[in-house]
């Protein structure tokens, strides 16, 4: 299966181990590893358990944007937030979605620290968020419990038919790289013409980047926006 | 919820924590222990990090027929076994099966030990099989992984689970005099900005409706375009 399991930050080495053991479990091989506190470890091969193949070629990377370089599409694992209109899915939702989108790219889960779980900068680089349901009492899962709920979804969504021609896309989706591109032109544009508020930046782009990762942009249209900002912003007006 | 999770013979105290918690995260509180190797523990508290009620409240048993004497209809989790005509269930048919039966008394699912499953005397004792779906090349899950995974079915399968909020949003969505107005102003600028080409203007219009479309803009999001548009290209441009 085409989906990358990312994990951010993560504090026990122990948790790697087991998200490895439960993602290869469900057959999905393809790990990174955020800035890990401690990997490789001991701990993370004895909780693998058998699945010390998939450690040992996992990704270790110095950002989520890195790791999400190959990825088309990504959702972060994350508690509920109410006061943000992101698309919200429930892990089955989310399966479908993601088997959706690999057919024409490779995805990613993108799993946050055990206790803070991600930070608005890097949720900004994912397209929607997936919600595991549990007790409000007591909502919190353990890590690699999260990873083995997903991959199995997954598992459980992929899809046995080839898929309808209605569907599919003709062009393929913009890759995390060139969003990111249009991302930056963007910003540029915006921060050059004044329309950023300079007290706080960071939150206009979000807002932006929401707005434009719920269409789900393929490439041509990608061309097409930055084409716009070309046209409407040169370097005559400044 | 009306079901006992019952583990047999446990080797690693550390399971049974996660599968203590990983059974309060999905809101099931009744854990049933027959002859564990080691608890109480310390490395099951640890794991079951903030469900040592659950592990206090544990009934501990000699055996797994005492441990089901409450329960009036048990599932065993179990590897597949074709050779054994014995009704088997995928966890989502599992978890609709033992809430038609906690309608009528007490119901558990109970798991054998690490290595080696329930043995044939244990099984006897269960009305069926729930098998979790793996990889044929990896198939062995982590105890408490299943028990996440089996908890995690009976939550979604709760008939009085509340609906999910999934894209709630606080702002209503533009309207369409809104969304015309809006294509209206951007239609324009292209035009007198000369990006749109004037051989074929309705073409570039009909793929950016497409583009906005998909992502259902809010009005205060449409307010943002509109400010983006005016801030880049004003009569001074032209």
């Amino acid at each position: 299966m085409n989906t990358r399991i990312v994990l951010v930050e993560t504090s026990h080495a122990g948790n790697i181990g087991a998200a490895a053991r439960a993602m290869k479990n469900m057959g999905l091989r393809d790990l990174a590893l955020v800035k890990p506190k401690k990997f490789p470890h001991a701990e993370a091969t004895a909780r693998a358990s058998g699945a010390d193949d998939v450690l040992a070629r996992a990704t270790v990377c110095d950002s989520l944007a890195e790791a999400l370089e190959p990825c088309s599409y990504a959702v972060a694992a994350s508690a509920r937030r109410r006061t943000i209109s992101w698309p919200e899915y429930e892990p089955r939702e989310a399966a479908g979605v993601l088997h959706e989108h690999n057919r024409e790219g490779r995805t990613a889960i993108v799993f946050g620290p055990e206790t803070s779980g991600l930070c608005n900068e890097d949720l900004a680089l994912c397209q929607a968020l997936v919600c595991i349901p549990s007790d409000p009492e007591f909502p919190s899962l353990n890590l690699a419990m999260a990873v083995q709920l997903l991959s199995y979804e997954l598992r459980l969504a992929q899809p046995e038919r080839e898929p309808t021609l209605s569907q599919a896309r003709e062009v393929p989706l913009a890759t995390h790289k060139e969003l990111e591109s249009f991302y930056g032109h963007l910003e540029k544009v915006l921060t050059e013409s004044g329309f950023i508020d300079s007290r706080n930046p960071r939150h206009l782009m979000r807002r932006l980047r929401r707005l434009f990762a719920r269409s789900l942009p393929d490439q041509n249209e990608i061309n097409i926006l930055r084409g716009i900002l070309a046209a409407l912003w040169t370097d005559k007006n400044r």
